[in-house]
């Protein structure tokens, strides 16, 4: 795993790592699929119109021009200037565009509408761990009409949570917060400009309660005492619902408030039935992005809490409008890329075999290549993954071709059409009926485990 | 079905459309690997020198530039020109992109290496039936170290066939010829700038043949005799190996032309047997691109011919090299994109549902939503999917949902613990234990099958 992506920031894996990735992705579908949740999937562009449509974008965005353009000009620089709304651009999440998506769509989707989309989106960001320019984010949303139910947050943060479970990676933390409890405080306590605080609070991770009391002070006019309250609420953080009492032993009282309060309590309280242990009260979380109105959540792998959030999200009232119609929503994106980098750099999980093939028939004559083929045909009429031999080379050059690829069983056939197969891991060689011979379950299908202690 | 896509060329799906293609993209990977072949993903950009190493592109290409670029200006128009070959753009096929993976990755992979890889694409051309600006390719190669046997040619195109085969698409046919028969012949009748010959006969389906025999006299110098004897040959067209009879009779003796003939024989004899009536040998068949060196392939859907080609490729002896050191390979291209598009605009197959959800568990009061996952985990752990519903309507109403999203079950609860479930398609109600119930194998799953009469 000591190779390096030939292009910075865009990672490419060996088949035996892609094997690894196969297994994260389909463990999520399967498990989202379960739940009910359909897929879909947005093209790879937008029009940048689309992209700034909530104002600023703080992330690097790829234009694209079409290089034999008649003009002999970037269709990003010439008629079209770079931030004409109608230039296209790779999208850099996958919320936006779903938004999007159902906006365009809501004559034809069924609500509330659940769906999952596992796709690819580009960053133009300085790459570095856990960042990459390109990679695969796995998003699990529920849009309504009109309305949508709170029990959705709830719901969405136990889908995920048993999603994660299901990996082999290593233990994980749910962090949730309510941006209604924290506006509401905020609002309490007096200050008014919530948004503002949220940004200051968000950088906590990053400089320290002292650094962001001097930014609430300076940037926002905030007394010390109310510095000081906003840092203690960001300060709690507690495995069950005993948050609530403390956010009122601060003595702030707010409608708002109450109600985020109410809010993170239920999706606390199913937690800790539901998902035990895997989820927690973290009033620090503020995610960035100005578009989440009430759930918000990060996560963390635990013993790997530098390598930023691996999964984050959370309710989105008004992302998705169309005239006065609203599309409220809530959803989680996973970031698969960055999951999967770490399970390869780290070997927390590793696959059985380098190739799918299960058996490879080897040939004793070059002209028995048909014959070969038929034992294949039969072998993979039950499932079994089979290749057949290009060349009759001796016995001993095939087995070390079915060992070189990492394919378990070598299939052979004398000249009286007797059939024998070898496991070349134990050299033990039985005689086999190509019409009934299968693998034990564990050779059958390439397996992806986890090699992390839990 | 009558959705038009809201940025042309870039087609997106309904969950339900979507259900199809993710069956025709699970069903080629199903039977990739039940022949051996490894999944990979390369990046979707490659530098535009990658791009144009084989000198001309003949496809419109997407570059990319940074909008938050530090100079404010298009990475693609600033200080790397649009032609700079450390420019980024996305990639247009699926084969170049591989044999860059293959050269940088030599020295991780076993030879021969087979690979399937399965990615979206992009091509700026105009837009029209059967052509997106985004869509997906399915393609396996297999790539050898030095060489590669030619029998891998007469596999790729088994595979192929069956993998096509088990598509819910009408009849296809493969049309198989070989470079070096065709570029043998010319040489053998005296015509030596054989990619020229080639480029014309490549628009016979385009313009006829007395459009092409003027082009082989105009722009190749070729007398009418010559141009006759390539058109000549360009017309045959055979079910099985009776090709052979047919081109020796036109009495051109060449010996490139007879490895040619011995190699599409072999294809040909091979298909007859293991892929019958899938496979004609058809000596028009040119393919535009130059890296091409042996057997060439195109494929159309019988009935659908208008629609182009759904399946192309071939064998390509150069495409691939390190220093002195060559891999050759062979491979062929599905167009995902294409057929599901032409399956969905003619309904040629169909989801037996619009969402992976096969039971709704109903709410009888507002506070039993804990006891009603309870059921659906009990569900969901045999592998049902299963969504709760997320209000105690009146039955009816929650009824009318699970209709409204297609799902066939509702789960009832009553107070006393009693469990029912309704098949809301027939009415039928019956009691059921959520440890033990399951539904029919047709149920359990989305089915999707074809429509079309064969």
């Amino acid at each position: 795993m000591a190779r390096t992506a030939s292009l910075s920031g865009f990672p490419e894996w060996l088949p035996e790592e892609r094997l690894v990735e196969q297994h994260v992705l389909d463990t999520l579908r399967r498990t989202f699929e379960l739940h009910g949740f359909s897929s879909i999937e947005t093209r790879a562009v937008e029009t940048v119109g689309q992209l700034l449509r909530k104002g600023e974008i703080d992330k690097e965005v790829y234009g694209l021009s079409r290089l034999q353009d008649d003009e002999g000009e970037a269709a990003t620089d010439g008629g079209k200037g770079k931030h004409d709304p109608h230039a296209l651009a790779l999208h850099f999440d996958l919320t936006v565009p779903f938004a999007r998506y159902v906006v365009e769509n809501a004559g034809y989707l069924a609500f509330p509408f659940r769906r999952y989309q596992i796709q690819k989106v580009w960053r133009g960001e300085r790459p570095q761990e856990g960042r990459a320019r390109e990679f695969t984010q796995a998003d699990i949303d529920v849009v309504g009409d009109g309305e949508l139910p709170f029990r959705y947050d709830v719901e969405i943060a136990l889908v995920i949570a048993e999603a994660l479970g299901a990996l082999p990676i290593p233990d994980f933390r749910l962090r949730i917060n309510n941006r209604k409890l924290a506006e509401g405080f905020y609002r309490g306590i007096g200050l008014d400009d919530t948004a503002g605080v949220l940004r200051s609070i968000d950088k906590l991770e990053k400089i320290g309660p002292a650094k962001v009391a001097e930014l609430l002070k300076t940037e926002l006019g905030a007394t010390d005492d109310q510095a000081q309250a906003a840092l203690k609420l960001a300060g709690i953080r507690t495995e069950d619902t005993s948050f609530v009492g403390q956010v009122r032993s601060l003595g702030v009282s707010n409608e708002l408030l109450e109600e985020g309060l109410d809010e993170l309590e239920q999706v606390i309280e199913a937690a800790v039935k539901r998902a035990p242990g895997k989820v927690i009260a973290d009033l620090s979380i503020a995610r960035g992005l100005d578009y989440y109105t009430g759930t918000v959540v990060e996560t963390v792998l635990v013993g790997h809490e530098q390598l930023g959030s691996i999964c984050s999200g959370g309710r989105y009232d008004a992302l998705a409008t169309k005239g006065n119609r609203k599309f409220p929503g809530v959803g989680l994106s996973i970031g698969v890329t960055r999951l999967v980098s770490r399970i390869l750099s780290q070997d927390l999980a590793k696959a059985s075999r380098s190739v799918p093939t299960a058996v490879l028939v080897a040939l004793n004559a070059d002209d028995t290549w048909g014959e070969a083929q038929d034992v294949a045909t039969q072998l993979r009429s039950r499932g079994i993954a089979t290749e057949v031999a290009a060349k009759a080379e001796k016995f001993g050059k095939q087995i070390k071709f079915a060992d070189r690829r990492g394919i378990p069983f070598v299939w052979f056939t004398d000249d009286e059409g007797k059939h024998q197969v070898k496991d070349i891991r134990s050299g033990v060689q039985v005689d086999a009926d190509p019409a009934t011979w299968t693998p034990s379950d564990e050779d059958l299908h390439v397996q992806v485990t986890g090699t992390s202690p839990e």
